[in-house]
């Protein structure tokens, strides 16, 4: 049975050493939030994750979702208590607006604890987590009747709330979607059609559930100018906000599904269900990606989440399991062979797991902070610009944070041998659930398009114009730092593959837009271990200087050769990603459709 | 509902013009079986797949086995119809020895057979593997008696076989096994111990089951020099080979997998078992180790087969799906949108995937091959040096082919978006069942050290050397050839970084063999990388000089094109591996282990 341990240490380590969380002391919501309420809360949360969530993460997912005769859902055995138990400690409302029942703290903070309700148990947290994104959208898009209505009960948790884009014949191009909306005497709608893939859809932890729905008003411009957002309750609310009429829209059935078994994925079948227009006609897809960087960025940190447990885990068995001797000479003369950890192919496989995790923690912190910044500054110019970093650096964590995560919980499931394959480890879980992250919320080859067709070259390319001056900055000023060097020296070498990448898209993609699409994906990780490496450049000089004040501290000591780890033996491939990026599109569009 | 089409053109492709299948003709075996024999060989073979085996995977997936309360194993609906079909087709003694009623075929042409059912479906031909590899180890330790015994009807497909080596404590290393044999005045033992992981130990396909049982006798040496193999029926037979009483081994449970759910995984309680002793007392370890060879390429082929059928329902689903338009201009203006075929970043993870199979399919004929030679030729010096170069690529293509078969899984999957994470659509089922084949059979880091501890220095490096003249001699020959000059640049770069880390490990690992251990993993897919880049060079000569007598022909077109990807965007990775491994040891062993 595997276990989890909330990294509370670590998180605190990278917000107060590394990404100087108290220079953001003076944004709405940061002032009341100063490190020691963080520790209580992050604290607090790792308990809840720990105890609550952990232990139901293994029977939830061999227990599974049911669907009733009358398309009523069942979620698994404790899952009501628990969401209970979540609810009531307020996590659901950590950073919503306080207008409405909401705590206003950090998102930061709020990304934090779905890093470690996702690592305890990410069928569980997609309950919360749905639900916190369609608060967002309300919040932002609702009108002041609709906020009032709706946002207090789904902040307490006693409504949950859902997303319904995803049609049959539909995913990436919403453009092809054709769920109708007919308008009413009343001013409300008639919505009709069906969606699919739609996470938490149907539950039995609320007594409400609200929908989000895209769909296209009679008479509406064909494509993405033609599609509105709805909101439509599973029961009819009354003005004071008591749930009354079955509305008609049911689950029609539940998805079977690799992993993620305890969160109900429904087909949602909408017949003549009655909805409300949020914000404006026709502009309900970029209501949508307006929440989509932080939707994005939640499943970013499931990626991480995954790979965080299932590195947790691995380790413990790497301690424990005795098999063989070390190469160098018997370790544990006393046991009948030595514990794994002592070959360098488990040391290897953890190193690059942890070496991961460490960094990619650091990277959600820093960019969430960027997402706070940019809708809590009083400064414009600011907000411009973290908004732009966010922006950025959405598609690079979606993408490179699910890839990876997803490899690293199947390399530690190897750890395990032929155990790691049996249900009853868990580790198989963690690798079918991380699958997912790779695929939800915009499968990873569109975040590569989205990153190279659309964030490079916003406004000029702007965003990553500053985001190779901010590491530029930082290689220039620890140039002459000899301890530095094992970091600044790879790092400044990953930096200029990932120049001469965007170079390579600047002269070759213009008049060959194939270019840029053969090489996204590849540019994306480039990035992304930019990112990460830069993440490990700033963590080094943290631990430096704590070292300097405090020699052969562990914790600090363990991160300088984790992240020396990172630049020997991860950070290199940015030189294989550039490689190929060059090679360009004309072998695989060479080849016609019907040869492949 | 996935679908399956054996690939046998490229198979004949591959015996008949790349690997000079016609050469062989002189070996016992395979005077029998010419082009045109093979040919209807694996068009029946095929045909059995597609139409038998291929319907029956879902299913078996969605059903598993069932274990009852006696210990007896149930498999899912029509797999004893197709165990029987597939053993009266005589598949099932291909390349058996023909004394006992095999075909004595080319074992070549099993491991092609191994990849057609393996790819229709695995879990069900693991219970024909496995029997195979239990004949093959009767056929070559067993005495005249067991052999007259046994052999005939395991070989009729009346008896099925297992191989018992795992233990609760031991897997890797089975010095530390525990299972006991007790000698008896009539010259039979007494066994008694707890066998896991026993795929196939218990079914209803066949009338017994003959388990071939690793245990130590009393008195014997510890560690591996003490272990002998015995063998065990479920049945006791008669010396006319009529099953008499039931033999005190059961099946105490099944285990709940993350795939292969078809195949009966067993825990194995022996209870004071009869058994008979299988070749030399203390040399079961040894005699287990000369069938290692064929049961890790038919392990290797499982990669490969996941990765083509994975590989085949991505095509059809890019072809067909219809989502967004071609960055160059749209490309089927009378439909919604364009088939996502047209994509650049489809393309390039369907050529990936295909630049793979093909070369892998290759280099598994090749290896083969080599096998075939190493049993059959009247030539010593032939069969030592056939001999060398499988033991050499046995690890490598175990390794190699199920790490990237199981990517390549992961990224077919990927095509499908949401669909892929979706039961009914057959692609995670894919990902669950390759995912074994990294692990069992000697988990891959163990593949890996294998090769950079055991065969790359065996008989002073004999074997690589071997490798290096012949790669070296191909470089050689085609040189100055302008059309293989795309192969022959990008193969001689990659055989050069595999060559400085062989030196590497010359140099470094001989005085500590950690910096072997730490670039073990690298090395073993820096030498897949290599020999799958000469496979792809054979393919280029063979198909170039095809394009010269009949220009224009979409078959081998195809392959040039194919080829060309690999050489551009897939061998560049070779000299990552190389900057990994010239890292070495020192920074992944300074961490001590409480501190991972």
């Amino acid at each position: 049975m595997p276990t989890y341990r909330a990294p509370v240490e670590d998180t605190l380590y990278l917000l107060r050493d590394v990404l100087g969380y108290e220079r953001f002391g003076n944004l709405p919501g940061f002032e009341d939030a100063g490190l020691d309420t963080v520790e209580a809360i992050l604290s607090e949360a790792g308990k809840l994750c720990e105890e609550v969530l952990a232990p139901l993460n293994r029977s939830g997912d061999q227990e599974g979702c049911v669907r009733h005769a009358d398309g009523s859902v069942t979620t698994p055995k404790g899952f009501k208590e628990a969401f209970r138990a979540f609810t009531e400690g307020g996590w659901l409302g950590l950073s919503a607006n306080p207008e409405y029942g909401g705590q206003g703290l950090p998102h930061t903070l709020a990304c934090v604890c779905n890093e470690f309700s996702s690592a305890a148990n990410m069928a569980f947290s997609m309950y919360p987590g749905l639900t916190a994104g369609a608060i967002a959208a309300l919040n932002e898009h609702g009108s002041a009747e609709q906020k009032a209505l709706y946002l207090p009960r789904m902040i307490e948790g006693r409504w949950t709330g859902t997303m319904n884009l995803t049609e049959p014949h539909c995913g990436t191009d919403l453009g092809l979607l054709k769920t109708k909306a007919s308008p009413q005497p009343d001013g409300s709608y008639r919505i009709t059609g069906t969606k699919i893939f739609i996470s938490a859809g149907e539950n039995d932890l609320a007594e409400n559930i609200v929908h989000l729905v895209l769909a296209r008003i009679d008479g509406a411009p064909e494509g993405v100018k033609g599609i509105s957002l709805f909101v439509v309750p599973k029961f009819i609310v009354d003005a004071d906000g008591n749930p009354g009429a079955r509305n008609g829209v049911v689950c029609g059935s539940i998805e079977h599904k690799m992993g993620i078994h305890a969160n109900s994925t429904c087909v949602m079948n909408y017949d003549g269900a009655t909805g409300w227009l949020v914000g404006e006609a026709n502009k309900g897809l970029k209501a949508m990606f307006v929440m989509m960087n932080e939707a994005r960025l939640g499943v970013a940190i499931q990626g991480l989440a995954q790979s965080e447990v299932a590195y947790q885990n691995a380790v413990a068995y790497a301690r424990d399991r005795l098999q063989g001797r070390a190469l160098s000479g018997t370790k544990a003369p006393d046991k009948p062979a030595d514990p794994i950890i002592v070959h360098p192919d488990v040391r290897r496989t953890l190193l690059t797991i942890r070496s991961f995790n460490e960094a990619a923690r650091a990277l959600v912190l820093w960019t969430a902070l960027q997402g706070d910044v940019s809708h809590r500054s009083a400064d414009e110019k600011t907000r411009i610009a973290a908004d732009d970093m966010m922006g950025l650096m959405t598609p690079v964590l979606k993408g490179v944070l699910t890839d990876r995560g997803f490899d690293n919980a199947v390399a530690a499931q190897q750890m395990f041998g032929g155990h790691g394959y049996i249900a009853e480890w868990g580790m198989e879980q963690f690798v079918r659930d991380a699958r997912i992250a790779m695929i939800y919320e915009g499968a990873n080859g569109i975040q590569a398009l989205d990153l190279v067709g659309r964030k490079l070259s916003a406004n000029g390319g702007r965003a990553v114009m500053a985001f190779f001056k901010e590491v530029g900055g930082f290689l220039k000023e620890n140039a002459a730092d000899a301890g530095m060097a094992p970091f600044v020296a790879p790092l400044k070498q990953a930096s200029d593959d990932l120049q001469k990448a965007t170079m390579w898209f600047m002269t070759n993609a213009m008049a060959k837009p194939d270019n840029a699409g053969a090489g996204s994906t590849d540019y994306m990780h480039l990035f992304g271990l930019v990112a990460l490496g830069f993440m490990w450049g700033k963590m080094a000089k943290a631990s430096l200087s704590a070292l300097d004040a405090n020699p052969g501290d562990h914790f600090h000591s363990a991160k300088l050769m984790t992240g020396r780890f990172f630049m020997e033996r991860v950070l290199p491939e940015t030189s294989l990603r550039l490689t190929r990026i060059a090679t360009g599109a004309d072998t695989m569009m060479a080849m016609p459709a019907e040869m492949f």
